[in-house]
């Protein structure tokens, strides 16, 4: 049952730490830095085992993981990190049978996070305005299995969303604020909206249209991961990080008329 | 489809942000320090909508999220933060039909999250040595409907976990170095080792035994999240954040004996 | 040498770790939540050494140092911390002999730290458009004895500085931007330049006007200050942390005109 | 007078943002990436003034702060940054008149900020085992004309310090809590003790002795420091930052006898 067999994913760590993520095919062979492997001797191998290259160096064999596929979609870009798009998860209530819209999809991280978390009966629209984002990120998807959770649209959003009454949007897009009338008609009453902008002036914008665009219970947060070194005599955080990837917006649906005016909005009890 | 009935499980905000969920019975009260509210008056209405006490003081109805239910399980002493828990259900590849273990449940937040994501087919394996603590946690569970998919067991781990060939652990424990034994008889190979620790000197325990534990492929964090001021001309970061919740740990078993030393460690050719 | 005389300041710390800084006279009485001490009983006594009042709790007896007497200043309003304050003065150049300007001057806590720092020859000027905010500034200023080395101004500083060929000038004010004119004819060729703000807002207008005032070489950042509980074997963070207490902005004045506009700087060589 | 003259030392900074300090000589010459200067040229003109090289790329004319001299100190190993450096003298209260020690000197960073604060009339006494650390230090403090305030000794500091009745100590070596005894007998009543280590183990090795040699009310903390890129229009922070560089541990001299055991603490009253 923990041994490997064709067309299983696969994982391979090599001595220095790189990772690789490939599909085993009877026949085929694994070339790299530290050497080769045949796919037939790592078939009927357990997990967690080393095997050894031709040139005699070790690599481990696991099978990757939601965050491995994440981290090792093919990229054209950034991406997004494990620690948003897991906090993203829960912030959008993201479960079971979910119905979610996701623009831009870019290289396709999200996508794939999203599409694993709605299963079953769930199913994710992605849109784009670049075909070539469009296509890698749906070869990631398919890479995965996971294509039947996923559909692409190549389309401006400016032209709103195919879809209605759904349960999350999340934008990851230059000027999210454009598109707010598009995510009202869009989301159910009570429907989450997400959005990451790298700066503070976008965080500002959006600050400002939210209100009438009948999203509320806002939040702006960031995620700070600090890593530190593994070594248990001389523990201390790793000299340099990631700074920053972004901010983080979420609101909720919670008025059910889209606001022409902020005066609109002022004659509303405010709630948060 | 978007009108709340009798049963269903909804989200109270007041004018001041407090938050309240329960579950709307026909002829029962909503009592709080803004007014009274009849529940049959919310059955019927749309998500979203805004409700009013006998006192006048507006109320916003929703239903919960899956973060409104982690922060709203009854508590006794800490608990885990969505940041935390979006985090561990990536780096643990919780899935859909996943079987995961933890230890301790506390008051149950991260029970709440691991069951809805391994929902269907999976299983999560909760253990306490506290009849308090898993009784709190199994009530938080079935309030929301999650107990299929929670086995609950009152047992000092030391014992050993019930269950084999499980694909994730997670340790919520003061030492959780003193059971790696248990977690590697009880991890399927390439499985998931997890942990969160508040102090440094935790950290340094637990790497000491990690590697002879048959667990690699370690990382260390932590995040900590800023949260601002939701205010588009005067965006500045809240004065004050929850500087640390704790630690993060993360192994996969890597190896297929448990070591009885660290020379026999030393012998393995070294992966990461 | 080193023991305590008619007319020292001091710093009382009690038990429960609560700080006082006085100035000993004779027959005089210190009464606390625990208890009384009279000053002629700590007169003639080593710092370091401990005193008990009339009810028997220890009182640890020292000296102030400079980083007591900013947070022991009296205060309105908020006031910067050691952090902060550290970093300014090397960010200002600041130097025995140099002269610098502040405005305002708050509590007084920054002008204290200035004219410590500035002594001797150098002077402090310092303005503030409220006479209580000079009065208390002034106070604090000379309890500390630092009185010549600084000259108060209660002044609305669109009116500009009394001073020129000024080292450095730092402004904690809500609008810095708008007195950037003033600032250039004040200060020398070279100068620093520094400014503390709470929003990111803030920081966008500020830059926005810096190339046009001639004050280029512009460094943007925050200091977070990360204190951990003190106990050897549970090394840890503090739960909570003061996250945010401002930006600080620094320039240098590097060109020697004015600029009416942003064209006459696109003609000027860029420099960073 | 705010002419440049000859012997004066210079900041200059060419178009790409790189700094150079160097002393005007007359007749010499500037070599760099961007072309050549002669020296001659920059002899009589203003701060602030852009000169060009013979390639006509423009180099910007200052004179160098305290923060670029430590940051341009001739460098072996890692070096103290500002924001700890600013902390350091608030936390050790150096002033005008003060009697410092550090050890070890590493290259001088931190020397030439002490000496440059304890003018008039203080003193920096700082300690290397290492020669060539001292000859380099040397050389820094001397290229500032600081070498008045400054005294190196070249000897192991397990043998103790040659000063006493000192105001503060700084030690920046990987086994501080070796060293608290002669930390002690230096010190004056009172005194200021600091130190920088940069694993949590050696903060808990610290810990431990601390209390046994005579120095309380700890503070352990960090500062990190967080630059975002100056462009009003597109604020945020950048992308990579230092995320480590050491941690800082301040303690006081309190009481006044060394202890030879933690159970003469014990009877001590607690104070911190």
């Amino acid at each position: 049952m923990n041994r490997l067999k064709a067309n299983d994913w696969i994982l391979l760590i090599t001595k220095d730490d790189k990772r690789f993520t490939l599909k085993l095919e009877p026949g085929a062979l694994f070339h790299s830095h530290r050497g080769m492997l045949s796919h037939n001797e790592m078939i009927g191998q357990s997990l967690g085992e080393t095997v050894y290259t031709n040139t005699g160096s070790p690599v481990l064999l696991l099978t990757p993981s939601i965050e491995d596929q994440i981290l090792n979609v093919r990229r054209a870009g950034t991406i997004m990190y494990p620690k948003e798009i897991g906090y993203i998860l829960l912030k959008l209530n993201i479960q079971p049978g979910v119905r979610v819209v996701e623009a831009g999809c870019g290289s396709g991280g999200l996508t794939v996070a999203l599409a694993n978390y709605v299963r079953p009966g769930g199913k994710v629209y992605s849109y784009d305005m670049r075909d070539d984002m469009v296509n890698l990120a749906r070869r990631n998807v398919e890479r995965l299995n996971l294509e039947d959770g996923v559909e692409f649209t190549c389309q401006d959003i400016s032209l709103g969303f195919l879809q209605q009454d759904i349960d999350a949007i999340f934008l990851d897009v230059r000027e999210p604020w454009l598109y707010l009338q598009q995510v009202f008609t869009a989301l159910r009453p009570g429907g989450f909206f997400g959005a990451l902008v790298p700066t503070t002036n976008q965080i500002s914008a959006l600050l400002r249209e939210l209100p009438g665009a009948g999203l509320g219970l806002v939040e702006v947060s960031e995620l700070i991961q600090r890593h530190y070194k593994p070594v248990a005599e001389r523990l201390r955080p790793e000299d340099r990080l990631t700074a920053h990837t972004g901010y983080l917006i979420f609101a909720r649906k919670i008025f059910n008329r889209y606001r022409d005016s902020v005066e609109a909005v002022e004659e509303t009890p405010e709630i948060d």
